[in-house]
C-alpha cells in the first residue's frame, strides 16, 4: 500500500500543492490553487483541505495511505509558529495545531518558512545534497534560506536565513520594507535594480530606453557589453559577492545556490557574482562554489514535503531511543 | 567507579587542562602548562600526553576511568581536520587520528575550534543554555562561535564563526591579517581600538594621553564621559551592533554574549553595543538580549569537554539505532 505526503507551498497569489511518495519523497503530481484574495490563513487551510479531501477521494486513496503534509508559508516561522506576517493574515498562530485541528490524527505535519524550505528543496535536488548550503532568492525580493548541518535554521523565532536584509551598505538613505537601511534586497531586489538603471542611463550611450526598461532587458544588455548594463550588473553582483563572503565566514556553506527570476540570467551572472565574492572572501573561503537552481518554482514545494519526512525520521530515531 | 574527561585548550601562550566529571561534566581540577615554543603539533600533544599520564599516576586513576579527552585549538577546524593554522605549526592534519595514535584504544576523542568551543562553554555556564546562541570575544583579535540548533557550526572547512571578519565598512584602505579589507576586527581589535584613538585624541580636550593610552583607560575615558573616550568607544560598539544586526537574521540567535579581555568594561559597554544593535536590527529580531561572559578564560575548556560528551552521546544514541 502506497503511502504519500503532500508538500504545499503557499505564495501570495498561488498555492503550489505536491503529491509525493513517502519512501522516494519523489513527486507524483502537482497542483496549483488560487490564493484566496482574503489572505486569511483559515480560509487558505480550509482550500488546501478541501483539495487534498477531493484528491484523496478521486484517486481511491485510504487516509491511511496520507503519512504526512508539510507546508511552507512565507512568513517567519519557528516549529510552526507564526507571530506576525506582512504577506498573509496569520498573527500568533501555530499552524501544525491548525492543521492538526482540520486533518486526521495520524498524519504527521511540518510547517516552515518557503525560503528556508526552498533551500532544503533545491539542496536535496542536486546530485549530491550537501550538509551545509545557502540558497539565495533574486526577484521583487530578495530571499534565502540557510542549511547548517543538515539542518534548517530557522533560528530564535523564524528570522533565520533573511539573507535579503544583511546590511552591506552604508550610505543608503531610504528604508527597506524591513524598517531598515542598506539591506542587500535595496540594491538586488528588482525594483532596486531598474530604479539604479533609469539614473545610469541618463547621458550615457546605451541599447537600453526608459520606456522599455525591465531586468531581463538590462541583463541581456549586460551580456551584450552595454555600458549601462555593465554597470547596473555589475553593482547587484558586487553587494551579493559580499553578502556571500559574510555567510562564508559565518556559516562557510559548501555550496551557494543561486534561484529566482534573476538567476535565469545564468553563468554569465553566477560567473560576476563569484568573481566579487572571491575579491571579498575571507581565508581559503574563496573557493566555494555557486550552483544555480534548478527545481525552480518547485523548490518550496519539494522542501516541505522533506520538512515531513525529516520529522517523521526523528520521530522513527526517537522511538528507539526513549 | 569515576569516570573523566580531559578538557584542553591550546593557546599560543599556554596549554589548559581541565579534568571533567564525565556525567555532570563538571570541572574538578584545572592546571596550566606551557605551550611549546616550537608550536609543533607533535611536541604540543606529546606534553599534553606526558601530564595525563603523570596525573592518571599521581591520583591512582585506571586507564579505564579517562574516558573522553577534548582538544580546543586556535586553527579552523572540520571534524578533527585542520589544513592549515596561523598559530600553531600544522599541516593537513587530523587531529583525532593524532590523539587516537597517543592514547589508549578506548578513549573518545572530540576537537574543535577554540572559539567555536568557547561559544559552546560559555552556552552551556548560563543557568538555561540556549539552542541558538553567538559569542563574540573581543581582544587583540575579535573571535567568535555560532551554535546553531544546539550544534557548533564548524562550516565546510572550519571558517564558520569567524565573526571578527564579516565585512562592516567598505572604506577600510588597510588590509586585515586575513588578508581581506573591512573585517569587524580591523575595528574592533584592541590595536585598531588604540590606533583610532591616537588620531582622535590630537587637537582635542581628554583626559587621556598618547604616552599612557592603553584600551582600559580609552573605556574609563569613556564611562567618565570623556570625548576622545566616549568617540572610540562608540565607533567599536556601532560596528559591533552592525555585525550582531548581520548575525541577527542570518542565525538569529537566542542570545549574543560578550567576552574577551574589552567585555569587562561591563554593562556600560554592551548596553552600548545593544543599543547600536537595535537601530540596525532587522524587523523584531532588535529584542536579542547581550550577555556578559561569565567562565572566563575557561570556556574552551569547558567546551571542549562538553564536546566529547556530544560525542559520546551520540554514540551511545547510534547503538540503538544501527
Amino acid at each position: 500500500m502506497e503511502k504519500y505526503i503532500f508538500g504545499i507551498d503557499v505564495g501570495g497569489t498561488n498555492i503550489k500543492i505536491g503529491v509525493f511518495n513517502y519512501d522516494s519523497v519523489k513527486n507524483i503530481k502537482k497542483f496549483e490553487v488560487k490564493t484566496s484574495k482574503s489572505k486569511e490563513i483559515s480560509t487558505i487551510l480550509f482550500d488546501i483541505k478541501k483539495f487534498i479531501s477531493e484528491y484523496v477521494v478521486e484517486n481511491n486513496i485510504n487516509w491511511n495511505q496520507v503519512v504526512g503534509i508539510g507546508l511552507g508559508v512565507p512568513c517567519p516561522v519557528k516549529n510552526g509558529y507564526v507571530e506576525k506576517c506582512a504577506n498573509l493574515s496569520v498573527n500568533e498562530t501555530n499552524l501544525i495545531d491548525e492543521l492538526r485541528r482540520i486533518f486526521p490524527g495520524h498524519i504527521t505535519f511540518a510547517v516552515g518558512n518557503d525560503a528556508t524550505l526552498a533551500a532544503l528543496g533545491e539542496n536535496q535536488s542536486l546530485a549530491k545534497p550537501y550538509d551545509n548550503a545557502v540558497l539565495i532568492t533574486l526577484g521583487t525580493g530578495v530571499g534565502g534560506g540557510i542549511i547548517v548541518n543538515g539542518q534548517l535554521v530557522e533560528g530564535s523565532s523564524g528570522f533565520g536565513g533573511e539573507i535579503g536584509h544583511i546590511k552591506v551598505y552604508d550610505e543608503l538613505v531610504e528604508t527597506c520594507g524591513c524598517g531598515s537601511k542598506g539591506c542587500l534586497e535595496q540594491i538586488c531586489g528588482t525594483a532596486a535594480i531598474i530604479k539604479y538603471a533609469k539614473k545610469a542611463i541618463i547621458g550615457k550611450k546605451t541599447i537600453l530606453n526608459l520606456e522599455t526598461l525591465n531586468v531581463k532587458r538590462i541583463f541581456d544588455a549586460a551580456k551584450m557589453g552595454d555600458e549601462v548594463g555593465l554597470e547596473t550588473v555589475n553593482r547587484v553582483a558586487k553587494y551579493l559577492g559580499i553578502a556571500a563572503s559574510i555567510l562564508a565566514i559565518t556559516v562557510e556553506p559548501d555550496v551557494f545556490i543561486i534561484g529566482g527570476g534573476i538567476s535565469k540570467a545564468g553563468p554569465f551572472f553566477t560567473n560576476l557574482v563569484q568573481k566579487y565574492f572571491r575579491e571579498n572572501a575571507r581565508f581559503s573561503t574563496g573557493k566555494i562554489p555557486f550552483q544555480i537552481a534548478i527545481t525552480g518554482n518547485d523548490a518550496g514545494m519539494i522542501g516541505s514535503a522533506l520538512l515531513v519526512k525529516h520529522q517523521m525520521k526523528g520521530a522513527y530515531e526517537n522511538q528507539f531511543l526513549w
